[in-house]
């Protein structure tokens, strides 16, 4: 890059006295800009337990309180962004480490990540994790028993599973790995509006929402 | 889903009285809250041509009006959702085609998605354009001249290039399709205000933003 050329705050010198740019509009301004803190919500839990439904159900009330949010699930990544892979271990795994990856940067983007994702292995989880800082993520188990589950079921997917027509279905054929040490555990046996009404609340205590809000 | 359990406005039946959720906060209401347009700022051009040095220089022009943007460039998705990718035909057409179904999901969040990749094929370009509505993606096409690439070189990669150490690299040894109607053409060899200002007026003219903005 021509030297003076482009004269941007931003830009500064390297050793070899060449311009370069940075970023200038960071994770803590677009934060700041917000009012809010951007974090993931990982919602994680059986098929038909409602992470989903509670994932769009908190993401309107945040959105009330203008909050910026965008809800990650099998709808808006299988068929687009994941849409090469299949449903293989391999490839499992590597819908996760995409969704991770992609949720890494929407919170840098400012926005509060909210993923519904079976995501049955504690593994998969604690990878994303760790790929953000330890304030960025906040799992929470949405706990259902298989029974009420299978009742649910409103894709007929447990009575294809038990008819052998599905392999490796979570909670049939294939484990689902509770989570350890979630910052959140959501009965969601529970009505909807008291398992959002929890969920609120832990994101004033935690900070990530002011009382202002 | 328990019939009745989930006294969300945004629930519906289906036929077979199955209670099912919805997503309420769509990009419209994003847009609403967020008092712009939602887009896809598409930069291509030669390697040290500036794209991501404009692509940075914009969004703070953006960020100080209250847009919310990002930025998508190769420190940021070569080394995490593009990680498992390396630079063979397949894996560059791969590549282009997350950064394209991503922005997808970042425009839907109601950000401003500025990507600034070589992007050198039309076919991939195109495939991006057609991947989002007609209004929601904008090509740049940052025309320098090779020679004056060359003599920017901040990373000395066109000396490698040449003296090939690097392998199919574009406008060396790979080709570079030049955009044929692209929204915008920007002279990079020009100041970097310049190039800001025009990108900026484009976007009010196109009603991104508003003049109250």
């Amino acid at each position: 890059m021509k030297k003076g050329r482009y004269p941007l705050n931003s830009e500064k010198k390297t050793e070899k006295n060449i311009v370069w740019h940075h970023a200038t509009v960071t994770r803590e301004r677009r934060e700041t800009l917000n009012k809010h803190r951007s974090v993931i919500l990982w919602f994680t839990g059986l098929s038909s337990a409602g992470k989903s439904t509670l994932a769009h159900a908190v993401e309107e009330q945040l959105h009330q309180k203008n909050c910026r949010t965008f809800v990650f699930d099998g709808d808006n990544v299988r068929h687009g962004l994941c849409k090469d892979l299949g449903f293989s271990a391999e490839d499992r795994h590597e819908n996760i480490r995409r969704i991770g990856e992609m949720s890494k940067l929407i919170i840098e983007a400012g926005v509060i990540a909210l993923t519904a994702f079976i995501s049955p292995f504690r593994k998969d989880r604690d990878q994303i994790r760790h790929l953000v800082s330890q304030d960025d993520f906040i799992e929470i188990y949405c706990r259902c028993s298989l029974a009420v589950c299978e009742q649910r079921d409103p894709k007929g997917l447990y009575q294809r599973a038990r008819a052998g027509e599905i392999k490796e279905f979570t909670g049939i054929t294939s484990p689902y790995e509770e989570p350890e040490n979630p910052e959140l555990v959501i009965d969601t046996e529970q009505p909807l509006t008291e398992c959002v009404d929890r969920i609120m609340r832990y994101l004033y205590e935690r900070g990530v929402l002011r009382l202002s809000t």
